[in-house]
């Protein structure tokens, strides 16, 4: 692999740190931005990701290099990228629906990319106008980009309505199965799994994710589980039982999916990491820096809504000596 | 076995019903109510207690015989139980704390009797001014009474706070085992255990229940969980995963323990329901019929928050088909 002034280098601080036993990916500023009216300031968006970061976070989405005229609130990713990979140790993505986005964010400095592609036909026209056949020449695409300009940068497909879908309804599990080997035949790295719609059920994640793991093996990629019906621990959990180790989560559970009709709520970065410190299961991640982070957030964002349980009910008193009894 | 005019008959549509694969206890009348400062109305109470019913539940727990200058919102509980029970095909259950609650609840024909024992020393001594063993004793109390009057009335009891207290902090799992053992020995039919304080993670859960069934096999009872940090349905997955098929939940999540500072949140029945619903774990429960059930509870406490995820997003479209994909 030859060096490349585009191809940054590793996150400096990752091989000083112990490896945590999963990797938290914070989305908020991508996912959770892109699904609110309100345009975040520049300066708002900085602060906040800085709050993330010092709470030990190794990834972040950042935002999603798409046309301003179809996201306003993301006008200003490429300084965003631009700022958040000067901040040591962490893995810096964005999302990229196509190659016009891929070489913006190469071209910005991201670590890593994300490409979103529907397993459901339906929610692919409606979200992107591509169909899932014309997404995986596209992540073709960027793959030959990233091979040809920036070899270190790991392409990731997030693949949306994974577990059902509000415009088609059901999803084969065949389907989804057939997509992540198209896409890994494409080039892509990673292929993670996501609950866009809020209709995934425990079982169902086991099953999903250990079939999908059986068909491209390593290259399975993280979970991104909603809360839409109060499942999304729960599903998590389920999906750390058949071996996922990165979970998508967004601060204060900001976010969903704007095009699927009555979805709504990421998991709760905050209770997402208590859940998994309480078990013993080391997420590098500080609660307490973790939930100082939705001051920045709150600031940006008044008016919205933030979830979360464990913000309002405090960790328990003595709680990381209380996992281990 | 002897018949006794005080022993009920068993709910009679438990055998003509097929038997569900999870049995859910709602406990809203009981732990909802005596957590709230509010008095809900007799009216109020069987209109919410017949909604509960017609939603397909087969086990309810509609009060406590405590003195009602203690619990004002239990002044009517013989009164409830007499409704309850003259209601078809449930086991209609009453928590008592002593003897002389014991009696009452018998006298008004309760199918099943619950005893909260805390498996914290702090707790009990604050919940109700007596020790473990002199709980253990009052057990063996209940049991003799039981034998002597109504021999077909099991005596179940929640072990409270088996999973962390607030007020002596970490509970030892030794303790809780322990005390299961004394308990069976002074002849409880059933030991569940309660999260009462809202500290358990899906791996203490699953652990816990284990050593639990190690020490006492079949006399394991329910999980009784909290979604103070919103791990509820998580923790009743990680319980179900270890073999638990009877889950305690509060109809909207009324409810927790007035005597935990801090503590609040049971299990939302609505999402427990639909979390196992969907996962194609049988439950009886009519979720549609459930949901229909938060109208005479609000009607009868209309300042009191309700929550749960599921109410709001509304069940997906074909749910029943999407879990068998």
């Amino acid at each position: 692999m030859h060096a490349h002034p585009k191809a940054p280098a590793p996150p400096a601080a990752l091989s000083v740190h112990a490896v945590p036993s999963v990797l938290i990916s914070e989305v908020g500023p991508r996912d959770g931005l892109q699904s609110v009216q309100a345009v975040m300031p520049t300066a708002h968006k900085l602060a906040w990701i800085d709050a993330l970061h010092a709470s030990g976070l190794r990834e972040i989405e950042v935002g999603s290099f798409v046309p301003a005229r179809t996201l306003p609130q993301m006008a200003d990713v490429a300084e965003v990228v631009r700022h958040a990979t000067a901040l040591p140790g962490w893995t810096v993505m964005a999302l990229v629906p196509n190659l016009r986005g891929a070489v913006a964010a190469l071209e910005a400095g991201v670590h890593k990319l994300t490409v979103p592609v529907s397993a459901s036909e339906a929610h692919s026209l409606a979200n992107v106008r591509r169909s899932r056949a014309e997404m995986v020449a596209v992540v073709r695409e960027i793959v030959a980009l990233r091979d040809a300009t920036a070899p270190g940068v790991p392409v990731e497909i997030g693949m949306s309505t994974a577990f059902g879908c509000t415009l088609q309804g059901a999803v084969a599990e065949d389907e989804v199965v057939w997509l992540a080997e198209q896409l890994v035949a494409a080039g892509a790295d990673e292929i993670g799994l996501s609950d866009t719609t809020g209709m995934a059920n425990p079982l169902q994640v086991r099953r999903l994710f250990q079939r999908v793991r059986a068909a491209i093996g390593d290259k399975t990629g993280s979970a991104h589980l909603h809360n839409t019906r109060g499942l999304g621990l729960a599903n998590c959990l389920a999906a750390y039982d058949v071996g996922v180790r990165t979970f998508d989560a967004s601060l204060g559970g900001l976010g969903g999916c704007p095009y699927a009709p009555g979805a709504s709520g990421n998991v709760v970065t905050e209770d997402l990491v208590f859940m998994f410190e309480a078990m013993g299961v080391d997420t590098g991640v500080d609660l307490e820096h973790l939930i100082a982070a939705r001051a920045p957030l709150r600031a940006g964002l008044p008016d919205e809504p933030l979830y979360g349980m464990v913000p309002d009910a405090g960790v328990p008193a003595g709680f990381r000596d209380l996992r281990r009894l």
